[in-house]
């Protein structure tokens, strides 16, 4: 049994969505598709109440509370963002995915992969703070959710892409006020674009989809539309991160329309594009 | 549209297995489990159709050809094994995988990352050389076969685990052979071994499972033997690679018992341990 274990969890951006509330956290999640990336969230677990650090200060993350109570060990977790918090790139679960793979690993009681992601799964649907992004960061790749919820209730294909991917972020949005207002435009904009999206599952089609969906969905932030306006002037295609104000595209997508963006890549899903 | 596209899919090791034979492919496939490693197959798909090269030379691999059949874009494939053929490595499912996602990149009528697996899944079934490395490479990690079949029919979990893995290759094995044989004896220690490691999900039960599979399957090549009991006289542990001749073992196990292996590691699955 080591004392200490770091794992790497990707930040994923969902596209579009539509969101699936249950009373069983297991069962609730959302539906849509997005793109997890090597840019995310280092967690480290070591034995010991210590308790969290977040960027180098002591914090909490609720997800990741949640998930430390349900293990014997006693452990202290290190979180290291990567990422902007409350930006769109699904921090919260990403935290909770690694504390859940972390103490499992200092843990006498070992559980399975499944095991894990249903745990921080259900982390994060209690503390309000995601319906999907565990899920998705547990395939990697393109995700596309296809139904909610953890493993042994929903189910995950993937886009077949890799590549460059580009992004801009202006600062937070609450997910929480978001899922706790009327859903209806949302959800049927993002039911419309996944059945688009799983007719032609492809990079181009997911982008063109969530672009349509920001917009459809009454989600646009005025700055990342603004950006994601410019972006089609130079030819590209750009669209906003859900939930937060970030503005991403695939390529160079930012840069060719003359932004300075933070530069990233889809993470391997199925197998690696190289 | 590219009209190249380059993918790497990882070697798979079996350690345990129950052969799970059905009418339709999509159906068949085998419980276990194994290790995916970072050493494994790339695969070059380019417009056009010259034919297939395997490791410089004009070659087929009965699964490739399978899987461009299902295509409507003529391409010429280019595989380099990066691991041996015939030792339990799962080349064959790999190649397959890798020629399913490198040509749908050059196809106009884009398949999601599922189809593609089944697709695989299907030709590696056909042609007799695989019955459950194509769903474990395309999770990566450390894949548990709970369930035999392609995405939709079958269901695979993982060890959460990464690290280090040696092995020590000594020539291949036929897997259409040891499959057309009496499996009872090898499906009742793959079923034991996948109910203790589903109990206990650690590689150390892993390794220990796998190890004793190979002798009560009654599957166990001489020289493998001998390396097994060299490094468990050391204080290590190694098991055979199903179906080949090849002998592996986590960290420095071969190593330390004197021998000069292949230096791999665990692929990331649901999480990338550091």
């Amino acid at each position: 049994m080591s004392r200490s274990e770091t794992v790497f969890v990707p930040a994923h951006v969902t596209g579009f969505f539509a969101a699936k509330p249950a009373d069983d956290p297991l069962v609730a999640g959302s539906i849509g598709a997005g793109l997890t990336l090597t840019d995310g969230v280092t967690v480290t677990v070591e034995a010991g109440d210590n308790g969290t650090v977040v960027d180098g200060e002591p914090g909490t993350i609720e997800a990741v509370e949640r998930v430390l109570s349900a293990f014997e060990t006693d452990v202290s977790v290190e979180v290291e963002t990567g990422v902007p918090i409350g930006a769109g790139f699904g921090v919260s679960g990403a935290a909770a995915l690694g504390a859940a793979f972390g103490t499992n690993a200092l843990d006498p009681a070992p559980r399975s992969e499944d095991e894990l992601v249903r745990l921080a799964h259900r982390a994060d649907v209690e503390a309000g703070t995601g319906l999907g992004d565990v899920v998705a960061q547990a395939r990697g790749g393109a995700p596309i959710r296809v139904a909610p919820g953890a493993p042994g209730h929903g189910d995950v294909d993937g886009i077949p892409a890799g590549g460059r991917v580009e992004y801009l972020t202006f600062g937070e949005m609450s997910t929480e006020s978001v899922l706790a207002g009327d859903l209806s435009a949302i959800n049927r904009a993002g039911e419309t674009a996944l059945a688009e999206l799983r007719a032609e599952p492809s990079l181009e089609t997911f982008m063109e989809r969530s672009r349509r969906f920001a917009r459809e969905a009454g989600l646009l932030d005025d700055e990342v539309g603004e950006v994601i306006d410019t972006v089609e002037d130079a030819g590209g295609v750009a669209s906003m991160a859900m939930l937060g104000r970030t503005a991403f595209a695939p390529g160079r997508d930012l840069s060719d329309a003359g932004y300075d963006p933070t530069v990233t890549r889809i993470t391997d899903g199925c197998v690696a594009f190289r």
